[in-house]
């Protein structure tokens, strides 16, 4: 890679010939394809954008200039460009992000992995430049896909609005961000787009337009010359000039020297103005571009020739959960699933190929997932909405006020809650638990294993006055935890053996083996233990107050936030019963988590058997009245 | 009101003639102003509607077909026509809803009164119907500023992907929501708009082109029949006909018989359609018609002629605040300003005036006003973003993703917060204290007073890595209420008069009176309380532990759902701390409270000091061994 190597900065690329540049691409993409296949990562996303990066860090000057990443998994390149090249611990430990990081490089501004904000930031950004009378430049680079998000329609309507505020808007126009675009926007963009160039269809259309003889030449020169154009006309880049936007494009994303002088057009208009790339996802890399499933967005460890992955994984919960969907969708008809742009990602793929008719991918709109659910249950249908954990936080005003105020029976499925780990602190679904305890008369399960998840759905799917929560963690699913006994709706995991026990373990998800390793620890100190997983985690279980007041002191696990979740609940639950039995809440601190994988995280944050066992055993030591640690050493949840 | 008395149902609109509705929507029009002005409510968005309402219910058939209403406040000449004429308790406990109720009519479906909802409502609805094979209508009257909201981009995107799926959409453009829209979004639609009806436009055009000798009445007539037509080209409805959505109009909103006959069209069409009505806010009452702050967009009890409010209230928080910004916006050349299209009612009106290129009316764009605070602190600035505490939930994800994660320093303040009450359950602001509890970093500070207001915004704006809310209530603000000591950063209200203390009693926010009320009352009991207000609720503050520990008791008193809210953090950081005091908090139970006025509503939920103390007072009873009432009876959190 010996340009590659030398590029320290963006600076760096000043000097180099367009000849030159093409070589640094190649040298680009056989970088990412070799270091992505090693570590995992987010593949397709960051071929597609190699000329485009380069051409950005050519025409625009880092860090004094902001360049804004949207989603930001797409800014691999960014970082070789910017002083960033030992891609070896790629989001593992110590490594580099997955994700722009402030903490990495001063060239890196938005950390956060949720889509559509991009242009929201610009707009904030740009509104400061302007204020304090600073010409610096701001350019958001932003997915076709991410555009069907509605913080980009608010900002662009901002953007709008200030004809004499710079900022450039690159639409990275993939036609697809994790699976092809939908709607409406995307059919209009097809427009823009056009199969073979826009110069190319300007000239065939003029043709058309001259074989006509009322119109001809002069209605084409007029046209043409019109403030507008016969570009509006026909291909109308319409809806962004209608906004008041200036467009520029369509430009091929591949073409270096096409790019930079888009860019440097758009930089000197001193307004907002939009760049319409057409980029090809997964570029230079066949594996990629001939997967229809677009498997290559985000990879694990795979053969960097064939694309295979290089280990497979046992069942996960996702696919547990979606097989048990297509059994479903058989037996009931009146169930309809959503999805906010991640079908496969949520295992909805196989539900969508047998019930074609009865699945709505609504685009990177879990807002609209939400509220279309409420009209659905409203119409007659219960719909499924499978979601990432941390991306229902952008829907929580729709859960509260539009599916549980007009009782809605609508069930939210949640992949990848709790600890995800290599992500970074963006993905993390460890918020669900906390604020979803608020909405009136929600129910919200943690299943802790398999079969949990098949039977906490089909309990969900029953309910039809109220929404429905089931939770799950991501990645392979554990062997079955078995109950061995039931009290009120809860599982017990774990009898004490003895009539006076000390510790109530509440055991929330996929946590439960740990909390079997707990008492078995506290086994060993003598502390007598039961544990029980109360299934549905909201409510609290009628029979928890009584249960908790047989014991000596009651303890929470918690794959969430600590700060009002499931061992808030218990609590309160137990306030309000008049049961002042002392209780420990564990679970995640409040503060964002730093990437590594789930285990080093869970580790750090003093979420194993080993750590709560031994806090326990200070309790339990303290209520003896002998000298023991004392459990205010628990990470408090004051930050 | 010879007609309107005589209309019981949608169906009875059938046998009138044009003249006969032309005078019922003069009828309606007397009515609203004098019912309104003895009651309170939202005036201007219902004189608009009059003529639509009245069209609406002529070409479909509710409640069938379900015709949707976004925000809601414009629902009252609905109300009117489908059997609800007793507006003498509107708003009122036991009276109409301000907002469509399912409760009150089946003519009625969507009661949240969050904007910009309805197009996602209909898209669910239309989708169920479908699938179901019916043939009932779903027509969604929407106002152009909530078109503003990205759940309207989202839920269009959606909407304009099934080309077979009839739905009808009506653009209520009245060229303001709360305040004039804003945006690009804006300009568009007062391109569509013209100024004296697109009609005469189109002919004026027509003339213009015909004077062009080389263009001339080929061109027009090539255009004006080819598929999309001059009105296209010269006036471009384009922003929606590029989505793929039909485009019918600009139709006169107030003339029955164009209305009726773009709504009949669009209701045979058979795919998603928009007719874009233009209406007048306030139509037919020349004192809100020549008010440009748009003051009669909702009112209290206003004098019917003069349409000047019949009591003047005294200083309110709001204003309070909005006087601070302005003295705050003197020294600091900083300090931003935020709305989202409620400049008034937030109280930046006079900000406005004095920095008007300070301020940003990001529109009806929660997400938006927050993201882009991000960037603005991010570009050297202090935002403040004034906001009613219940519309927050909307950028919940932003605030925690994009401005706590980035570490920026932008200030919240929520107005209305706490239970508000005649607006009904979703305009209460109960949820802020419990959602925001789980943001890393983020500071919030709850004023018992005005002086606490001043104070504590100056304090928040000086906090610049984290982000910080002031929360404060709805009208007019109590007399301070001082402190006569201090505890770490809490204030102590009052003082136990003993050294061995029963109660601690943490009061939060504008509840200050309440507590010193309840300690009175514990005070004839013989229990000694000491009154804290934390000022800043989160985090708790260090001394918190340490103080609960010298008392019996911690009762924790709040304006704001009990569920993760204030008290349970207390709770938490006594746990935390190893303090096992017994706690009980008070607060809003966790369900939807009926509107009714805020004293009604707090006596109905418990929250009042009799309450509260009689419910102490049998705790310290229990803790003493004696026999007194039980804590048990607290309403549960459990729903």
């Amino acid at each position: 890679m010996p340009l590659l190597t030398r590029i320290r900065g963006p600076r760096d690329l000043d000097r180099l010939s367009l000849e030159q540049l093409d070589q640094l691409a190649e040298e680009i993409r056989t970088f990412l394809v070799e270091a992505v296949s090693k570590t995992g990562g987010h593949l397709g996303p960051n071929l597609g954008v190699v000329e485009l990066t380069i051409a950005l860090h050519r025409v625009f000057d880092s860090p004094k200039d902001k360049v804004l990443w949207d989603t930001g998994h797409q800014s691999y390149v960014h970082k070789l460009l910017t002083g960033r090249q030992d891609f070896s611990k790629l989001k593992m430990k110590g490594g580099l992000s997955g994700y722009p990081s402030q903490a990495e490089s001063e060239h890196d501004v938005i950390e956060n992995s949720h889509a559509s904000t991009v242009l929201g930031w610009a707009d904030g950004l740009a509104k400061a430049n302007q204020l304090r009378e600073r010409d610096d430049h701001v350019v958001a680079v932003i997915g076709d896909g991410a555009l069907t998000g509605g913080m980009a329609w608010e900002a662009l309507n901002n953007i709008a609005d200030a004809k004499d505020r710079p900022l450039v808007i690159v639409v990275n126009d993939n036609e697809r961000s994790y699976a092809p675009t939908i709607g409406g926007l995307a059919n209009h963009l097809a427009t823009l787009r056009t199969t073979d160039g826009y110069e190319r269809f300007l000239a065939r259309t003029k043709e058309v337009l001259e074989r006509t003889p009322v119109l001809g030449k002069p209605l084409f020169d007029t046209l043409h010359g019109a403030k507008k154009g016969l570009k509006d006309f026909i291909a109308p880049q319409g809806m962004f000039e209608d906004l008041g936007l200036k467009y520029v494009g369509p430009i091929d994303g591949h073409d270096i020297e096409a790019l930079e002088s888009a860019l440097a057009r758009a930089k000197r208009f001193g307004g907002p103005v939009i760049v319409h790339c057409l980029t090809e996802k997964g570029r230079g890399y066949q594996p990629a571009l001939q997967d229809e499933a677009d498997r290559f967005h985000a990879v694990g460890k795979i053969h960097p020739d064939t694309g295979l992955p290089i280990a497979s994984s046992g069942a996960d919960w996702t696919s547990v959960f979606g097989e048990e969907m297509v059994a479903l969708g058989r037996e009931r008809e009146d169930i309809v699933a959503i999805t906010a742009a991640m079908l496969q990602p949520v295992g909805l793929e196989k539900f969508a190929r047998t019930f074609p008719e009865r699945v709505f991918d609504v685009g990177i709109a879990e807002q609209h997932g939400a509220v279309s659910a409420a009209g659905l249950a409203t119409g007659g249908l219960h719909p499924v909405f499978a979601v990432y954990a941390t991306f229902l936080n952008r829907a929580f005003d729709q859960v509260l006020m539009d599916v549980a105020l007009h009782k809605c029976g609508v069930t939210f499925v949640l992949d990848r809650a709790g600890v995800t780990g290599t992500d970074g602190a963006s993905h993390n679904g460890m918020w669900d638990m906390s604020i979803l305890q608020v909405v009136p008369g929600l129910r919200l399960a943690a299943p802790r294993d398999a079969d949990q998840v098949r039977a906490q759905l089909r309990e969900a799917v029953e309910v039809k006055d109220a929404p429905t929560v089931v939770r799950f963690s991501k990645g392979a699913v554990g062997p079955a935890v078995p109950a061995v006994g039931r009290i009120g709706g809860m599982d017990v995991l774990r009898e004490p053996g003895t009539d006076t026990p000390d510790v109530l373990l509440v055991s929330v998800g996929a946590l439960a083996p740990m909390c079997l390793e707990i008492a078995g620890l506290l086994d060993q100190q003598g502390i007598s233990t039961t544990v029980v997983d109360p299934r549905w985690v909201k409510p609290v279980d009628e029979a928890m107050a009584p249960l908790a007041e047989q014991h000596r002191v009651v303890v929470t696990v918690e794959d969430n936030s600590r700060v009002g979740g499931v061992g808030s609940a218990v609590a309160q639950a137990l306030r309000d019963a008049g049961v002042d039995v002392p209780l420990r809440d564990f679970g995640i601190p409040p503060r964002f988590l730093d990437h590594a994988s789930r285990a080093e995280v869970l580790a750090e944050i003093g979420l194993t058997a080993p750590d709560i066992a031994r806090q326990v055993t200070g309790l339990v030591s303290k209520l003896d009245g002998k000298f023991g640690q004392t459990v205010g050493s628990v990470e408090p949840a004051r930050d």
